[in-house]
């Protein structure tokens, strides 16, 4: 049992709480029973770390436990992860272009698994693999293919997709848009939207049709985005 | 200028950031300078509360204005404001079963006024007037007809109106549904859905047809439901 929150290992577990260190490392921390029983079932587990006696893995006190997660109280578990590794990328796919809210990354990563976009591309977006965008996803997340990459280089590398970018000005209507069996999805930034580097290579930007508003949240416009053309 | 937190005005307009209160009074309190603006177009501030000499309204000190605001920096103004009055109900109605995360209940606003379901019916949900919720909706909430009362009596007292619940149980698909000129949707607790008493007594219930999840957030299935229906 490792009672000493200065123990070696545990002070290196520590560090993937901050996201230069999970970049460095490719590791993460999933927290509470749940999220490390779906770990286990994609095979990513590396570690399993409990302050329960009856749950396979490191036995740690309650203080290390607390050192290790995010959780106001004491988790029973947590788990050492590695990254996915990148599979093959799939016929529908969501990009998120410097979207900043964990709340937001997290109601679209569930929609993507709900709509099938099961390939989600990211720039300069808040970190997936921060415990509070884990704990909003529950396990959606090992679901996905996630790529985190330059959105324009990745754009111009598709091959027979319908790319769509979304823009509140000079859009085409969402319900005059064909679906296409390979699609590529684009939401931008809460304030300013998809940058124009972005909208410029698309094949067409897409405004949903509103009254009275100035936009939608990103995660609502996202859902009905893919919605609308899964 | 009002420089004391102990003066009777300011401890009781204080008092208004509870909800008991609001309840009580009627009134609520919003707060910084654009929402303030947004209060004064619907004609609904009973008086302004400013920091800036340069803004019409009674001056106070910043520590005055801290007791006032939930802000964590000082805001320039905040008003005292009365709820709405009843308005006609509209054509397209969105009814709110126990919701209960302020986030939810400020991204179904922004939507119900996107797509035009002016009237919004509550029964036990998270308080429309609250800080968190008014900042979220960013005054689209003075754009609506916003009731709470007993959804089922409501629902009882509509004539001409379809009215469509939400079910993962025995619903039929979304895409199945035909559309009303005249519509009630409701959505229900993120938790446990809509309450069986209600989905008992509407005319049909209605599910999104999704993969490999268990249910969306529910102020995205709020959003595709408005938009698919409008």
């Amino acid at each position: 049992m490792i009672n000493s929150v200065q123990n070696e290992k545990i002070k290196n577990y520590a560090k993937l709480n901050e996201k230069k260190y999970r970049d460095e490392t490719n590791m993460f921390i999933v927290e509470g029973l749940h999220l490390v029983e779906e770990a286990k079932a994609y095979g990513i587990v590396k570690e399993v770390i409990t302050t329960n006696p009856n749950i396979y893995g490191t036995l740690v006190s309650e203080e290390v436990m607390k050192k290790l997660t995010n959780q106001k109280s004491v988790v029973e578990a947590c788990a050492i992860c590695e990254k996915l590794n990148k599979k093959e990328i799939t016929n529908k796919i969501l990009i998120l272009d410097t979207i900043q809210d964990p709340g937001n990354i997290g109601t679209l990563i569930r929609s993507a698994v709900a709509f099938g976009f099961d390939t989600i591309v990211m720039e300069a977006c808040a970190d997936i693999y921060s415990s509070k965008v884990l704990r909003a996803t529950q396990g959606a997340i090992f679901k996905l293919n996630i790529i985190n990459t330059n959105i324009v280089e990745f754009i111009k590398s598709l091959k027979e997709y319908k790319v769509y970018g979304t823009s509140l000005k000079n859009g085409i209507p969402l319900k005059q848009i064909e679906k296409s069996d390979k699609l590529a999805i684009i939401l931008g930034n809460e304030g300013n939207g998809v940058r124009n580097e972005i909208l410029d290579i698309t094949d067409k930007n897409i405004f949903i049709e509103i009254t009275n508003m100035e936009s939608l949240n990103v995660a609502v416009a996202g859902a009905i985005l893919m919605y609308e053309l899964k």
